[in-house]
């Protein structure tokens, strides 16, 4: 089976650990002092030898912990703007695809682990999904040349890129503020040990909401390349280890539907990619 | 005096003090276990307490030392894009002054300390000084009302916001990676303790290049007010202590100039206020 990484909360403490199929075995008690949380083991390189070495006790069962983001304190969390052929065309600008690949960041609070509910906010109605797959760096560096690009590669996740959609542009520049919101998005289930191009090369890439389909993709069909994205991003940062590259949604996020289609309370969204998990969030509104 | 608070770099060892005419005043030493950074300081509410109980000695020269930027480890720095009523004017589009400021997050590695060179790297030539106005959060909030958001401030600083201008709109959207050079701005040269509005209400901001004024504005005429900032933004992410919030920057970047005029190493940038003192720079190709 996949090894497959997750960080999560059991009595206020953050720990990290191995999801399986029982429930989930705890290595942060005793991986935990030398490394403090994920961020730290994919640091050491160490994710491929403490999977290898975890006893198959199961320590916690779902239901009893919260899912946390795989890594709870990346130091940059970059995201992709654009980067499926029929999302350019959705812009109806006349443009072609673009040479270089539009780029945000958003802040780890924006951010909840899977089965955690994204949260509506009183400002708008407008929350929207979007589904992407994740990078995380493993080893760091700058100016990464495309052919080495997933040599810098130490995990894979998903992420339901959370949207509120008027305030994406609420201001005349940047989409700052409609992609930050508190707990809007989500990232996980877990993470899984990149190995191969296999893996992302050219997997399918789904969301749904209440089980129905809206965006159904491939990777091998994205405008950047995951190779090129970490070389254009390390053409201006320095990448360091734990840091999560957001990769682009394919099209259908429910502000395309006519009429717009958003979240609401008691909505359910899954996004699921091949090989990485199902990341499912219920919608809430914020209290 | 007013009280500077700098954090500086000695041996490798990232430490915090107080600046003084005649150097710098080591507070890191006895503090520094309890409160690792100026971050922590900050958010215990500790900047007057230690000011006030700081010895009188000078510890180390200040060639002895490097600064670094104020806050080493902020969760969040949020820049504010358009400003200053000249800069909206400057873009042409013949749009009156936005209703909501336009925001930007730069990468605490994007930015270097006081007295450190910025960094022309050799992907353009186009290296920009933007002269801006630091808030530091002291208090935490989310949704904080304008009446009470100067409260939430616990010290003022400067930055300049540089820039690699081309890369601003490298993409169809975002001016992320612009902003986002490795060591292509800087904060400082210290934080100064928060205590009245007057000290920001309408003060002079200048920024100079070897000698010679390029940008000189006053605070009172900018477009948002560092009240509707801090109230704006809250609005989406939650402020915490250490937080920094860049305010925009003046007309008059040497973008503006006809040619436009870019730093080139030699070049030295000073960006001052009334009161925040004088951030200094020279530039550098990178190595």
């Amino acid at each position: 089976m996949t090894d497959r990484f997750v960080s999560f909360s059991k009595d206020g403490q953050v720990r990290y650990g191995l999801h399986r199929p029982e429930g989930i075995t705890d290595l942060w008690a005793e991986h935990g002092m030398r490394w403090p949380g994920l961020r730290e083991v994919i640091a050491a390189g160490m994710l491929e030898e403490l999977a290898a070495g975890a006893p198959k006790r199961v320590d916690f069962l779902e239901e009893e912990i919260r899912y946390e983001i795989p890594v709870t304190n990346p130091e940059k969390i970059l995201c992709v703007g654009v980067n499926f052929p029929d999302r350019n065309e959705e812009y109806k600008d006349g443009q072609a695809a673009p040479a270089n690949p539009s780029l945000f960041i958003r802040f780890p609070r924006s951010f909840v682990g899977h089965l955690q509910p994204l949260v509506r906010p009183p400002e708008s109605p407008q929350l929207d999904y979007e589904g992407e797959i994740v990078l995380v760096i493993g080893k760091g560096g700058r100016r990464i040349a495309q052919e080495a690009a997933l040599d810098h590669v130490a995990a894979l996740s998903l992420c339901n890129e959370g949207t509120i959609r008027d305030w994406v542009r609420h201001a005349k520049f940047n989409v700052t503020q409609g992609k930050n919101f508190d707990r809007t998005g989500s990232i996980g289930p877990w993470l899984v040990p990149y190995r191969s191009e296999a893996q992302i090369g050219d997997i399918a890439l789904t969301t749904r909401v209440n089980g129905a389909v809206r965006q159904q993709d491939r990777t091998g069909r994205m405008i950047f390349s995951f190779r090129r994205i970490i070389s254009y991003i390390s053409t201006f940062t320095t990448l360091v280890p734990g840091d999560l590259i957001v990769t682009g949604t394919p099209t259908g996020a429910g502000a395309r539907l006519d009429p717009p289609v958003w979240l609401r309370p008691g909505d359910v969204v899954e996004v699921e990619a091949t090989g990485l998990g199902v990341l499912r969030n219920p919608i809430v509104d914020e209290e």
